[in-house]
C-alpha cells in the first residue's frame, strides 16, 4: 500500500544486491525506515526483535530468510537445516513462521543444490504473492458487504467502520485482513470513515492502523478503547471489522485483548461485527475457544511504559503507572461465535459457525463429523 | 485515608494560619504534594486547574474557599458575592461547586457580618464532614454486600473486584464512593483483590486508584481497559463496582467512558455490576440517560499525549499517536439500568430502577407520578 504516495510491501527481495528488505516497523509511526537484511542472522534478529510482526508478514519474511539460507548453505543440507532452525526458533508460537520455513525445506529437498538459491527465491516470492492474493480477495468479498451497508445509508453519509488493533497491511505483505475491505471500498469511491481503537497496551491502532490509513488517505479518527460502546450507542458505527490470531472451526475468535468488549457492544446495539481472516488462521483442532485457546500473558511493562515523541521530537519512553503497583497483561481474548455476524475469508463470507465454515472449506472435513 | 501511613483528607482547614490545604492531585502518583491556599484567588485557581477533582472534593474545596471569601470580604455583601462568583466560574458544569457556594451564601445571609469568618468555617467543615459521612455509610452498606459475596467463595480465595476510573477518596473528601466498600471490607479483614482499569485516556485508574489502594495496603493489579472482559470470562472477577457522575431517577448511569463496556461484559458473564454514589449524584429530572444526558467531548490531546516518568525520574509528556491523525475523546458513556445490579447509596442498596430508587428516596416524589 501507499507510504508518502509510493507503493510498498512489508517485505521484498532486492534481487540486485541479493538482500531482503523490510519496513522496520519498530520505528512507526514516528519514522519510516527500510532495513536491508543481508544474511540469515539478520533476518532472524529482525523477526525475533519484532522489526516485523503479524502472521502473514512474519511468514513471508521467513520465506525470504530461507532464500538467504539456501544461498548461504553452500549446498549442504546440514547447513540449510541449521539456518532453518535458527529462523524457526525466533518466535516459537508463530504458526506461519514454521509453516513458511517447512514449505521451503520441502521445495528445496526436491531441487538440485546448485539451483537452491534460485528455487528458494521463487518460492519466497510465491509465499509472499499468495499472502497478497488472499488479502486482496478478502478485500473483494468485504467490498461487496461494505457496499451493501453503504447503500442502505442516506446519500452523502460516510460508512462508519470501527476496527481494533492492527490487522492491516503491516501485519501481512499487503492489503491486510480487516483493512482489505476498507482499502477496497475507499478505492471504489465509497465514502468511508474508520474509528481506530488505540488498542492498549501496545497502541497498534493509534500507531500502526492510523499510520496505514493516513498513507492511503482514508478518513479516520483515533479513539480510546473505552469509547467504542458509546459511539455504537449513539449510532456512530455501522459495522465493526477486526482481524484474528486464531479462529476455531466453530467460529470462536481469538484476537487482541478488548475485541470481545467491542463484540458485546456491537451485539447490544444490533451492529454487525465481522472478522476478516485468511483461512490459514483457522484452527481445525479446537472446538471451544473460550475453554481451550491458551491466552498469552505478556510483560506488564507493556502497560507500564509508553513510547512517544518528546517536545524536542526525540523518541522516549516514560513510566506511566503508580510506581510499585502490580500489572497484568493478557494479550488476547476470545469472542464467542454467537457475537460474530460473519467471517470474511479469501473464499467469501460465511457465518461464524461450524456449518458455515465447513460450507466454505469442505476439505476441512469438519462438517462430516456431525 | 492513609498516605505513607498517615491519615489524610483531600482538603482541610489549617485553622492556625487561616489557610486551606489540599492534596495537589496533579502530581500524583509521581509525587505527593500538599498545597497551601491563602486566598480565594488561589482556591479558584486550584479548582480551575484541577489541583483537585471529583464532585465531592470540588464541593468541599469550594466550601472552604467560601470561608476565605467570608474572611476577605470585610463584611461587604457585594464583595462576598463577587468572590463567590469567582469560585463558581472556575468549573461551570460542576454541580457540587455551585451547590456548596450557594449553601454558604444562604448561611452567611442570616449571620452578622462580623461573625462571617467563624460561621463560614463551621459551614465548610459541615459540608466536608457530610461528604465524609455519606461515603462512610456507602462503605458500610457495601461492606455487607461484599461480605455476602466473599462468604460464597471457597475459604482463602480473595474476593476479586474490578473498578473503572477513580471513584476513590481522592474524588471526595475521604473514603470515596466505589472504593468505600473496598476499604471497609479490607479493614474488616475480608481478603480482597482489586482489578484496576487503567482508564484511558486520563489514566485515573493506573495513576490515582492504584496509588490510593497502595496507600491503604489493598492488594490490586492494574490492567488495560481492554482486559476486563477476558478476566470476567475466565472467572477472575466476582463483582464490579464503579462510581458515577450522574444517575437518572430511572437508574441509567453516566460514568467515565468505558463503563458501559464493563457492564456489558459483567452481564454476559452473570457477574453483578454495582454503582456506588451519594444521593446528591441523582438527576431527578432525567428519565432516559442514553437519549438525554449530554456527553462532554474533551480535547483529543488527552488521548494523544501521556505524562510519565523518564529514565532519569523526571516527569515528562510524550506524543504517542500517529502524527496528524485526528482524535475524538468523549469523556463519559451511559450504562442502561438493565445492566446494573444495584446502586449503593448512603441509605442502603437499591435496584437501579425508578421504583427501587424512589423506595429509598421517597422525598424525591418520583414514585408518585406512576
Amino acid at each position: 500500500m501507499r507510504v508518502d504516495g509510493s507503493a510498498y510491501r512489508t517485505v521484498w527481495a532486492d534481487r540486485g544486491s541479493g538482500a531482503v528488505r523490510i519496513i522496520d516497523q519498530r520505528h512507526l509511526p514516528f519514522s519510516f525506515e527500510i532495513e536491508t537484511l543481508r544474511d540469515v542472522a539478520s533476518v532472524a534478529a529482525a523477526i525475533r526483535d519484532m522489526h516485523v510482526r503479524g502472521a502473514g508478514c512474519i511468514g513471508a519474511t521467513a520465506g525470504y530468510g530461507m532464500w538467504l539460507a539456501a544461498c548461504e548453505s553452500g549446498g549442504s543440507q546440514e547447513a540449510l537445516h541449521r539456518l532453518a532452525d535458527s529462523l524457526v526458533a525466533t518466535r516459537p508460537t508463530a504458526t506461519n513462521l514454521a509453516w513458511a520455513v517447512g514449505r521451503q525445506l520441502t521445495r528445496l529437498a526436491g531441487a538440485p543444490a546448485d539451483d537452491w538459491c534460485r528455487v528458494a527465491l521463487a518460492e519466497a516470492e510465491a509465499i509472499a504473492d499468495e499472502d497478497v492474493e488472499w488479502c486482496r480477495r478478502i478485500g473483494e468479498h468485504g467490498l461487496r458487504l461494505l457496499r451493501s451497508v453503504a447503500d442502505s445509508k442516506p446519500p452523502g453519509e460516510p460508512l462508519n467502520i470501527l476496527t481494533h488493533c492492527n490487522a492491516g497491511w503491516l501485519a501481512f505483505v499487503d492489503h491486510g485482513s480487516a483493512t482489505a475491505p476498507i482499502y477496497a471500498a475507499h478505492r471504489a469511491g465509497i465514502p468511508i470513515h474508520v474509528w481506530v481503537d488505540e488498542t492498549r497496551p501496545r497502541n497498534q491502532g493509534a500507531r500502526l492502523t492510523a499510520w496505514e490509513l493516513a498513507g492511503e488517505g482514508v478518513p479516520h479518527t483515533v479513539v480510546a478503547d473505552n469509547a467504542g460502546g458509546h459511539l455504537m450507542q449513539r449510532g456512530m458505527v455501522d459495522l465493526v471489522i477486526t482481524g484474528t490470531d486464531r479462529t476455531t472451526y466453530t467460529g470462536d475468535v481469538a484476537n487482541k485483548i478488548g475485541t470481545y468488549l467491542k463484540a458485546l457492544a456491537a451485539h447490544d446495539n444490533a451492529i454487525p461485527f465481522y472478522v476478516a481472516l485468511p483461512s490459514s488462521t483457522f484452527d481445525w483442532q479446537t472446538a471451544d475457544g473460550i475453554a481451550d485457546i491458551p491466552i498469552e500473558e505478556r510483560s506488564g511493562d507493556e502497560l507500564g511504559f509508553v513510547e512517544g515523541l518528546t517536545d524536542g521530537g526525540m523518541v522516549a519512553e516514560v513510566a506511566i503507572n503508580n510506581p510499585g503497583s502490580p500489572t497484568a497483561n493478557p494479550a488476547f481474548d476470545v469472542t464467542p461465535a454467537r457475537l460474530v455476524a460473519g467471517l470474511i475469508t479469501e473464499r467469501g463470507i460465511c457465518p461464524a459457525s461450524e456449518a458455515g465454515i465447513a460450507g466454505l472449506f469442505p476439505e476441512s472435513g469438519k462438517s462430516e463429523s456431525h
